[in-house]
Order: structure tokens, then sequence, then C-alpha cells
């Protein structure tokens, strides 16, 4: 098997440049892979991380050794001897270090101290209230400045999800955000010189996408996995190879502004019909607000008063209830959301598949609707051997995504490598 | 910038073994390295690899001095001074090794012998006359029986495109080919036993994206790329990251398989309105037929004789007379393209869509209905940065591609690494 060496995010291969294995790198990778193998074994003695990682004893106790002194692994007694040494056993320390993850997708921003696992220290949020611009960066500045200070071990860096569209290789821009009003906003920038920590900036469905293959109940099976987030907007994050797949310009996964009806309702993005005008929560509710007679019109159009008026939850109950104007719009969203799932299945051929967002409040009726459209429109053989699922990470999955970013930056935790 | 060493293929990833830098590797892939900079600048001086590679003088002539005696790379004269000692220059010597590249997918099945730029050594063919099963495996050993003795150089392997579910993990066996009656075929494993020489086995749609990917005027440009072909059958290979995207299931691609009209034709797949029954060439020339009133229908429903009627060449002279019918068919067809387009361009946000196939002599009248309905069907800013463009590899593209995989498994001959 011949191994090459290619850059973790591909952008020195993209750039045309040409790089070289260095012994330096080596360690690195070694380094690495030693920590992966202990947090992925949660206790394991040096012997058995040298037979799992195919490193010697030797190398293996050096680089130990290192992350020790660091902190990041600590020793906590002894093993079951297999008839030599009883083996000291290794683990992870949890709280040896901090993440912040933050979202800022939904109608309030939320931000999270978390550990190592991703377990929460410390939660704040804020309403968003309409604010935009500058407004809603100082909300952002409002969350961390109460969160940072709070932490007790070293911040690895602070993830942000952000709808729209994130630059990847101009510094983590918020290229353009149509519902916050953000256009080449230099926002990783601004966070790492406001608090001297590494910030990373990425969209939130690749951000749930990260938190789903890392902390999902998949972690270290799936090589592959589209997670579809439908919330107040619609979109997806494509994990391929391991990886976050970006497209040539950081559009991969923005399935929510394909036009699924040419002639169907108008979209904040400009177009008519977009799936996300039938499949997101907020056009979910558009839509059943819109129909439903014993709402009150007011005479003047008033789209915030007449969203107010239904959440989710109502949606869920009226589809228990039976209500059929409710039924049928969730049913359109669900054939909606089977067709662009089917398109996906057969294009990429990925086999896990996972809804996540506040639509997962809908339940079983709507992911019926979707496996079987997805059924319906593809390749039996392939149909049969993709799994649907709902994501069972909840609301906190963008900010899992957002503050993983750095267990595989800076520790390197990737799942599978 | 860290880099991680990746299996070319990801099998090693996949299997979840980790794997460790080791000395040879690093050797190896200069190497390579050397080889490609070489390939790919024509001619070009030691100095100025070792400028390009960021490897020392010195390693770069201990490298080229391998590859001058493995005869693949040779001198050919000074180049101009720079005011220091007049350079040699350094050229691969494409006529050091052959490929063999073999396209199963049409109605003839064809092969060829090509020399390291793809260039044509010898060519033959043979028409498939509906033959199956060993029939048809045994008219790929007339053909190589024939080509393999003309090689005048090593011949690095045989690349067989062919139609249907490539099993890459289990040793490029034929998964299922609707066409020609093999399922689980072990193809790459005759073929090696048969000829003692490697082999290696993918669908045609694949091939055909290596083959852009490899020889397209796009070469050294676009790291990601689909390509979809459409002749009998129709289906796209995708590159991503630089590397042909296989999917779980080695499935990746099979769009011409979901259905776009679930009241439409039946698809030999089983289920009604797949694309490839509105978009293949087959399917265009069937459509045609069935509702032409001048083509005489017999009694008894004989479609192998109604295809004979019409070819695509037909096909596009009708077109370019205003035939009503036939205009309606295309634009029909050039509709669902564009719309499986707009959902890749969605999902994916790959810029360079190449159609291949028989489908391009419909010409410029199809190519505007396809990318008309990408841009109807697309976020506008998504749309205007993506190019919908016809091959121009020609009817050779899937024998290219084919031989190209030789290109990068024996001599790491990959554009952009």
């Amino acid at each position: 098997l011949f191994t090459e060496l290619t850059s973790s995010n591909g952008s020195a291969a993209r750039a045309g440049r040409h790089s070289k294995a260095t012994h330096q790198e080596t360690k690195t990778y070694n380094s690495r892979l030693v920590l992966r193998t202990i947090y992925d074994h949660g206790q394991i003695s040096r012997a058995d991380v040298a037979r799992r990682t195919g490193l010697s004893r030797t190398t293996v106790s050096e680089l130990v050794a290192e992350l020790l002194a660091q902190d990041l692994v600590e020793e906590i007694g002894f093993g079951l001897s297999n008839g030599g040494k009883t083996p000291i056993l290794l683990q992870v320390r949890d709280a040896s270090r901090s993440l912040i993850g933050v979202d800022l997708s939904r109608d309030e921003f939320r931000a999270e101290l978390v550990n190592l696992r991703g377990e929460t220290q410390h939660a704040v949020s804020q309403p968003l209230l309409g604010r935009r611009g500058k407004a809603a960066i100082d909300l952002v500045y409002e969350l961390l400045d109460e969160l940072v200070p709070r932490a007790t071990s070293p911040v690895l860096g602070i993830g942000i999800g952000s709808p729209g569209l994130v630059d990847i290789e101009r510094g983590n821009q918020v290229h353009w955000s149509v519902n916050l009003d953000w256009m080449d906003l230099p926002l990783r920038g601004l966070i790492e010189s406001h608090y001297d920590v590494p910030c990373s900036v990425l969209n939130d469905c690749q951000a749930s996408a990260i938190a789903e293959h890392f902390f999902g109940p998949d972690r270290n099976r799936s090589h592959n996995l589209v997670v579809i987030k439908s919330e107040q907007g619609l979109g997806s994050g494509l994990i391929l190879n391991g990886q976050i797949f970006h497209g040539d310009n950081n559009g991969a996964g923005e399935i929510g502004h394909v036009v699924v009806q040419p002639d169907g309702l108008p979209c904040r993005c400009g177009n008519r019909g977009c799936l996300e005008t039938l499949a997101s929560v907020s056009g979910i509710l558009e839509r059943i607000a819109a129909q439903r007679p014993r709402i009150p019109r007011t005479a003047v159009y008033n789209p915030a008063r007449r969203r107010q008026l239904l959440d989710i939850d109502e949606v869920r109950r009226a589809l228990d209830n039976g209500d059929p104007l409710v039924r049928q719009v969730v049913h359109e969203a669900g054939a909606a959301l089977g067709t662009a799932i089917a398109n996906l299945v057969g294009a990429l051929n990925v086999q896990r598949i996972v809804i996540a967002g506040g639509i997962v409040a809908l339940g079983q009726e709507l992911l019926n609707v979707i496996q079987e459209e997805v059924l319906r429109r593809s390749l039996t053989a392939l149909a049969r051997e993709t799994e649907v699922v709902f994501s069972s990470l909840g609301s906190r999955i963008t900010i899992l995504g957002a503050s993983a970013v750095f267990l595989q930056q800076e520790l390197g935790l990737t799942p599978f490598r």
C-alpha cells in the first residue's frame, strides 16, 4: 500500500505546492496518533498503545512522557497483568483543556465552555431580537466576555458556527450571511485579537456534521456522512473520506437553495421554491400560518407576528391530532427532503444521512415520509443500504461541532485517523 | 502546516488502522514528486526540479539518477544558463512504458495501447452484438490477445472501464452489470492471471472523470470535478479533493437511477422515470422513436429494431432542422440534466461540470438548455461561478481514464500532488 503525504486541509495541494516529509512532522504525527489512541480507548496501557499503533514501545514511552508533562494524559492506576509486569493505565485528562463553541444559527445566540469530551462546563445565551450587523457582533462579544473568564484550564480555541457562507481560505471570514447582514466580515480576526485565543469560524451545518462525526453514535464507523439541518434555514454538511468537504468556494452542502418548485414560494435568497421554503422549520411554520383560516389575518402583512403564532411543538401536537392542513404541509416537507436525500444518495452513495435541527421535533411520522420518498426515488439496492435517521445530539449540535474543530486542529483527535 | 499520512485510496483509514511514516515511504514519495515535476513541466533542469519541490539538490540528483537508470527519464541536451553552469534538461521518456485502456461501456468493446501521455500506439475494437456473460468476457480476451504482444515497452497495467458497479475493496470485482449480465465477476483476477500484468477495473464513468482530470484542459487547476457521461447509460464520476470519490459502496456518481419522474418510462433498473430514461443517448433515441409517427410500428414490439432506426447524429440533424418532436425530447433531456446538475452543484459546490459521451453530438442547443436550467434552479451566486461544458476528449475518454489509473498507481503521476 502506497501512502502519500497530504495536508490535512488540502490547502498546500490546492495551492499547487509540493511538500516533503520531515522528521518533525513524523514526530508530530506519531504523538497525535498516541493521544488519539488513548482518547478513543478511554483507559489503556503503553503496551496496548504500541500494539494498536504499530509504534515501538520506546517511541510510545517517549511520546507518553511528553503528553504527561503537558498534562493532557494522566496515569490512573494499574490494569490486569497478562502474565508480565502489571501495566499502568493511561487516560486523557478531559478537564485539562477547555473549548468554546458558539452557535449563531438560531434566534438566540448560544455559547458554551466545554471539556475535551464536549461536556458542558458553562452555558450562556442571548436572544437575537432581530439584531443585525454590528449589534449582532456585539452580542457575540457579550457572550464570550462572560464565558472566557470562567475557563479553569487553557482554552484551545473558540469555534463559531455561523449561518451563511464562510470563506475558509481567507481566514474564516463570514463571506455572506443574509440573516445577520454580514458581508465579508473578518469574524475570526476580530475574535482572535479581542481574546488572544485561536478562533475558527465555519458554517453551522458543517459544524453540525463535525459534531455528528465526532460525538455521534457512529463515531469511528462511518467514513462518509451527510447531516441535514433544518431550523430557520436548511442546509447540510458533508463528511467525505473523514473530512468536511468544502467544495470549490465553501458552498458545499447548501442544498437549501436548490429550487425544487420553480413556481413555489419566494425565498430569502431571491429565488422561488427553494427546498428551504418547503422543508425548513421556518418554511413549515410559514406555510401552515399562511393557509390556516383560524389564524386572524391583520390588514397589514406582518410576518414576524404571524410566525410567533406557531412553533414547531404546536405543529407536532396538531400533527398528532390529525390536523389535515398540518399533515399535508409536513408530508410535503418530508417528500421534498426525501427527494433531496435521494439525489444526495444517488450522487454520493453515502450510507448514513442524519437529520438534525428543530425539525426533529416532528418525530416518526415525518421520518417515515422521508424514508419512503428516498426508497421510491432511489436505486433499490442503494436505498436498502442507506440509513436515514434523526440526530441524537439535540440543540447543542452546532456548539459541539464548532468546538470539536479544535480537538482536531490542536490535538489531532480526528475520528478514524 | 501540519501534514498527515493518508493512504491514497483511503482503505487503511477506512479499516480503522493507523499507519506511521517510514524512511522508505518518504523516499518513494520524494521520487514520485520528482518524476511528477518533470512530467508536468516537459523539459526541466535538476536545479529547477529542486526549486519547485523544495528538495535539496543532492536529493534531486540521487533520485534523478535512479529515474535515468529506470529509463523513465532522459537527458535531452542543454538549457539556457542563468549565469552559472549550463543546465542539462531532463524529460520523461513517453515511450518508456506502455498502458492498456479498455472501454466496455459501448455497443462495441474497444481497447488501446497508449504511451505515458495517453497517445494511441495501437487500437482494436469488436462489436458486442448482444454478447453477455462468458461470451462478453471472451471478447475482452480477444482484444487483449491482439494488443498485449504489440507492446514495445513494459506494460504498466491494463485498465478496464466497465459499466455497472465495481467493487474496489474486493479486488476490483464487477459487482453488478445488468447489460453484460455480470454478477460478482472477478474480472481483475481473471485478466491478471491470464496476462501476468497488473489490472484495474473501474466504473466507466469514474474512468471518464479520471481522464478529464488527467488529460483534460483543466489539468492541474480544478481540485474538484464532476463528469457526467450520457451514452447507452447515464452516470457520473466525481473527483473530490483530487481523487475519485467512491462512496460507501462504490456507487458514487450513479445519478442515472435517481427517479426524476415517478410516473415516467420504465427503466432497466426496475424503477420508472429514472434520469437515464430521459437523458441518456438510448433514452433520447427511444423516446423519439416511441413518439414518432413516421417510423412504422411493427405489430410485435421490437426495441432492438426500433433503436437501429435512429442514431444520435440523425437526432442532431433533425434538431438543426427544427423538428418539433425532436426538439421537445432533447429539451426535456437538457432540463432533466440541468436539474440533476443543479442538485450536484448545490450539494457539492463543484465549479466544473463536464458532460461527456455520445450526447455531446447534440451540440450548443442542448448545452444552452442545460445551462439555463442550472441557472434557474441554483443559488445565483453559485450558478455564476459554475461552468458546465462539453468534454473535448471524445470517444476515447473511458480508455484514457482507465489507462491513467496506472500513471497514478505505478508512477504517482497524479495531478496536483
